[in-house]
């Protein structure tokens, strides 16, 4: 049997169909223009595909309250013509096979517990690219009480040689996205992250993003406490992870035991930002299921 | 059929005895000193009073994973005498009755839930006194994956006007306790908290306070998105919860919906910290009935 997985990013949509056993045996992928320029193509990939299911992990804000009238919508994004978007009726409407319907990092939090070989119950995914997002995961539930979690935008305290910059989120300055996502790194230098990681892998600035990377890690095992946290994204190099991991020592400063560092924050298990795939994978399955 | 509940604080201990509507009958308190003395006292309480079971809401940190073998310990607590004390154990072989143990915070967030009449399925209970602490549960769970919250100890950032204030929790510094507990208020102004309030109720600190405590609300908001968020403990007033909302929509800044800002941020629907026993008083029917 053949499943189906549609990650749809901001940026480019991945779609991917697999096999019971989780496994990739095709993938696509494309940018993400207007919704009906989109949707088609994703639709036009799976059309005699023949998948039995298709798990959709969605940029946000989504609707996921399976009885709210907006269920499977992308609700109030700023990206231009995406808000208010059924992207779920659209693909269920064409496809015409269950979906099941979540966020991108929900999904890729879902993937890493997949391919923990379900050894542990409890995990946080951070994504941390163009913006900064979340997925938590405890008991086989997603964490979200009337919506899905949107840990990236909390707050945390500032370095103290940062002092000057101001933050680039538009919603709240400087919570954790406006202070350590990608695009933070050429408001400071100047140079864009990708460039500046190949020149000046000593350069300060990897300093201050590890420390509020670090503090998003003790806030999520304070308020959490899960067995496990990854950090995926295109800035999160295994330098900087290492970064991150003294960072969090001194900050968490032994008021909770971490076994393992090591095992305790991760890169992810699987490259290219595969969990999410593998995440879609398994929710479709779950939902054929039930 | 009656039961009981016990709240160990690090303070005080509350005990109580009550119905199956949850209704409580008869109550006492005695403050925390020795293990075995305060232990004591709570086995005269309940010895021959016939509870049928008895729920524990204890301070922390403490053991809650049932296959541990320091399931129902007090574990590395800096509280005098109290690490490593089997409170569970010493309770149970005395009573013989079936206990629930969790922290005092989760009990108060569960009594909350049962007060709500299960109107809602998710909450978070924030305690703001001597330190910070918070419960949450999340479809009848308790949030924490390995271990119980301690999301009193998360970063936030800083008041503009706070800038010299050094924090004082002796683990953290500047983490939410170490800048918006009880004691803060005298380490900043010289002042006890109570007389402040009573005599200066436009000074500063209380903004600085509801700064603090409203960003603790915004990120338990973006991490766990729950239906609502109630603030109990001595610091907070209703004349202080009406600073912490409006810093609240400012710092949210409309990213997430919240419809009806008073239903949401809330102080506890039962007076005298009661919810803690209410809490327990359900635990305990639970764990009987299971």
């Amino acid at each position: 049997m053949k499943i189906g997985s549609i990650e749809a990013g901001g940026t480019k949509f991945v779609c991917a169909i697999g096999n019971e056993q989780l496994e990739i045996l095709e993938t696509t992928q494309f940018p993400t223009t207007t919704p009906e320029e989109t949707i088609q193509k994703v639709i036009d990939f799976f059309l005699n595909s023949g998948v039995k299911a298709i798990g959709i992990g969605s940029f946000g804000p989504i609707e996921i309250r399976e009885t709210h009238e907006k269920y499977g919508f992308i609700t109030t994004t700023p990206k231009k013509n995406w808000a208010d978007t059924d992207i779920l009726g659209a693909i269920q409407k064409s496809l015409k096979v269950p979906c099941s319907f979540t966020t991108d990092v929900n999904a890729s939090a879902y993937g890493e517990l997949e391919l923990s070989k379900k050894a542990i119950n409890s995990l946080v995914y951070f994504t941390i690219g163009t913006g900064i997002g979340g997925g938590a995961i405890q008991n086989g539930q997603f964490i979200g009480g009337k919506s899905h979690t949107e840990i990236g935008h909390g707050f945390v305290k500032r370095h103290p040689e940062d002092d000057d910059f101001k933050g680039i989120c538009p919603f709240h300055q400087d919570c954790l996205e406006g202070l350590a996502s990608g695009p933070t790194i050429e408001a400071r230098t100047g140079i864009r992250g990708e460039i500046l990681a190949e020149n000046e892998p000593e350069h300060k600035v990897w300093d201050i993003l590890s420390y509020y990377i670090a503090q998003a890690a003790v806030n999520a095992t304070l308020t959490l406490a899960p067995e496990k946290i990854i950090f995926g994204g295109g800035v999160v190099s295994s330098s900087l992870l290492e970064k991150v991991k003294t960072q969090f020592l001194t900050l968490l400063n032994g008021y909770v035991e971490v076994e393992t560092l090591d095992e305790y924050l991760c890169l992810p298990a699987i490259e290219n930002n595969a969990s999410a795939t593998i995440g879609n994978f398994a929710l479709a399955l779950e939902k054929l299921n039930k």
